[in-house]
């Protein structure tokens, strides 16, 4: 009885508008995971800060209440400067797989712990096991170990981290609490406080393919996180960067390596490989590598000296990979259709919907719609041409891959309907929109 | 799937702020119902609507969904004009024990169905089953037989009628979002609307012992029970009453009984007396007796003429009850301790907390704090100085009565910590404020 009119007081208070104390949020959070507190009473909870909103006190405190939630991760054997980048979710976004092995190149320790994928957005974890043999599930010495040896390794998240999170997500997901700046910054920054890095740089992404879709709300998520992680103790900086169109050049699982280790070998898409610059740039300043320029200057050379790629390679042969899927792609799990996707105009690809190649990747099976889906690696679309380039009506503007030949037909129609052409070349757009530090 | 997503979709757009559709409002109530929408989906839309508002189409297609989630009570076989009174709720509110047989007694036809208590405020069916053999369950055809034959019936409330509002208003009190304006009027519309009477009179308390403590709420909330009430095509009217102090001489059952009784036999309280002339004279005039004014000299004729009195030994006779309670008040239940509380200074009682009363005389037994208490139909309140009478230090100003001699103890201190007093008598306030039609 006593319990449950401190819940209904929080939850008065908070719709009333007024800012939580720190023994008020634990309280809640502590309620929510124990189960002493119902369900019905945290999704009206939930409702009240989404229209209510939280301070930074307030967000801060939840945060680290998620964080504490649950066990915390101790990687505290890895020695060294511990360095993390975290990206809000994207179409095509393999940055990690060139950060961590690069920074990593480069004297940073990268432990990192990663999300599979959901909808039309991608995981790093599902892109890695593309990879034959490659074991996101490394117990924590080997974990550390590895981390020692290579400079970084990478597995998935276990139950056991900010279990809170878990729980209160499952809700906003049915209550249409999702999209509340203070529940989305509280819910990555807790998982991420939990894994205990020194070093956090947020990929913030915005427009069509992203989370968040305006910029705007976009800097104010990564204002807030920023703000959080400091308050947390941690260094902490964000870039707000481009999500409008797809990141380089492959959406899926084994065609997102592919392109990685092509951009480690020199070959990729530019504003793809810029962006990796600017995030690996970023972590090496706020681990004290020097200033942001010779940061970048350091990252180039990772690059075009094999550094980075050499790190990669370590990191798959220790986590139980096979290597030889850098120097052939053949080792990759292959489809069994392919399918060309034509230009229907002639002129310049003004805009592609990325919110829109990414379903049509998850529809052609590289993606899951429900937590329990199962992956088909070798599925995926190749960007045959992309933003602001030229192209000759019935030229190949993508590819689709699928072991599914009915899915074909669907993704390419969503494929088609997400390109927009002009006559001449639309302006470009920066990769990265925003420095919060 | 699908129907996850429409839930979704609605709790959404009432989080934006956007007015739900009647079919919207009626698919969230029949979810409700059927319990295919979870009970945290239901809770997160109350905190919606809580915070969002509703206008006067959403709460009125709300109210209609409320009334038609169960079965309706055909009480059609009564012949003539059906009008009720509601009150939401107040201390010694014992209004419906004079009004329904005053009004029955000049021709309307009264075929109540009532509440029973909880917390500070009183509930009629509860004052009537103080009475020895009086039967609140009486089967659809005794009851309306019962009503054509003396004019007026009193049953309590069956789970049957408008079973969503039983759902929304369990979730709603654990989750902070009671008091909201659309929530409560839909709630009391939705179980009236369900019964069918012909003329509906609200009597919205307001003050300290009443739900809404603000003139300005209750004004607004009876403006939005009229627009429904109209809107579902009911003559519906409402009186602003005050419920600062508390109503007559006695809180309680059996004790508000008595009162009632002394009031039709013309002894009563004067302020009392003239809040039941109010009610009766709206209900008169609404079912088209005649203008107000005539409605309030007729109201008068049948209490100085013993008409109202004679109904209510019928009613009583016809429900199984001893009408001789009418004749010999020692037929009532007798509490086995009476504690005088006395005044404290001498001056005039310049305010009664009504709220404080109503929670002492709960104390003493009379109400109850959980809807499966048993109560003491014997213990209560009676109130010897009321609000402006002169008392000098040491004078009884309450009695309690009470079968647990422990309970006393306390309730006296409530009572004693609820008298405001001062040296010249304070203004009169009138009990009824506005009339809204």
């Amino acid at each position: 009885m006593k319990s449950k009119l401190r819940t209904y007081d929080i939850i008065k208070k908070k719709r009333d508008g007024y800012p939580l104390s720190r023994e008020e949020i634990r309280y809640f959070i502590s309620g929510v995971v124990s189960g002493d507190i119902a369900d019905y009473q945290t999704s009206a909870f939930l409702m009240a800060v989404y229209l209510r909103g939280m301070n930074y006190e307030e967000t801060t405190e939840l945060t680290l209440a998620i964080r504490d939630s649950g066990e915390k991760a101790d990687f505290s054997g890895v020695k060294g400067v511990r360095a993390d980048k975290h990206s809000t979710g994207g179409v095509g976004d393999k940055t990690s797989l060139v950060v961590v092995p690069a920074v990593a190149s480069l004297g940073l320790k990268c432990a990192k712990v990663s999300g599979r994928g959901l909808g039309h957005t991608g995981g790093t974890v599902d892109k890695l096991e593309s990879v034959r043999g490659f074991d996101t599930g490394l117990g924590k010495k080997e974990f550390v170990d590895a981390v020692n040896d290579v400079g970084c390794a990478i597995i998935g998240q276990t139950a056991k981290i900010a279990p809170a999170d878990k729980i209160l997500y499952a809700l906003r997901d049915v209550t249409a609490t999702i999209d509340s700046l203070p529940l989305i910054a509280s819910s990555i920054m807790g998982k991420k406080l939990a894994v205990g890095d020194d070093v956090i740089v947020l990929d913030v992404k915005t427009g069509s393919g992203a989370f968040m879709k305006t910029e705007e709300e976009s800097v104010r998520l990564a204002e807030i996180m920023v703000e959080v992680g400091k308050r947390a103790g941690k260094k902490t900086s964000a870039l707000v960067t481009d999500m409008d169109m797809p990141l380089g050049r492959a959406i899926g699982n084994a065609v997102e390596v592919k392109e990685a280790i092509e951009t480690m070998k020199g070959k990729g898409d530019g504003r793809f490989l810029s962006l990796c610059a600017a995030l690996s740039a970023e972590m090496l300043y706020s681990a004290g590598y020097g200033e942001l320029k010779d940061c970048e200057k350091a990252f180039y050379k990772s690059i075009n000296e094999g550094k980075a790629l050499e790190t990669f390679r370590k990191m798959i042969e220790r986590q139980g990979g096979d290597g030889g899927v850098i120097d052939d792609y053949g080792k990759f799990p292959a489809a069994k259709f392919v399918r060309e996707v034509k230009a229907q105009k002639t002129g310049y690809i003004y805009r592609i919907d990325a919110e829109k190649y990414g379903t049509a990747a998850c529809v052609a099976g590289a993606g899951r719609t429900r937590a329990e889906d199962a992956i088909d690696f070798a599925a995926g679309i190749e960007i045959v041409k992309t933003v602001g380039e030229k192209v000759g009506m019935g030229e190949t503007v993508a590819k689709i891959f699928s072991n599914d030949a009915n899915a074909l037909f669907e993704a390419e129609r969503i494929v088609s309907s997400a390109i927009e052409y002009s006559e001449s070349a639309p302006d470009e757009k920066p990769v990265v929109i925003k420095r919060i530090v």
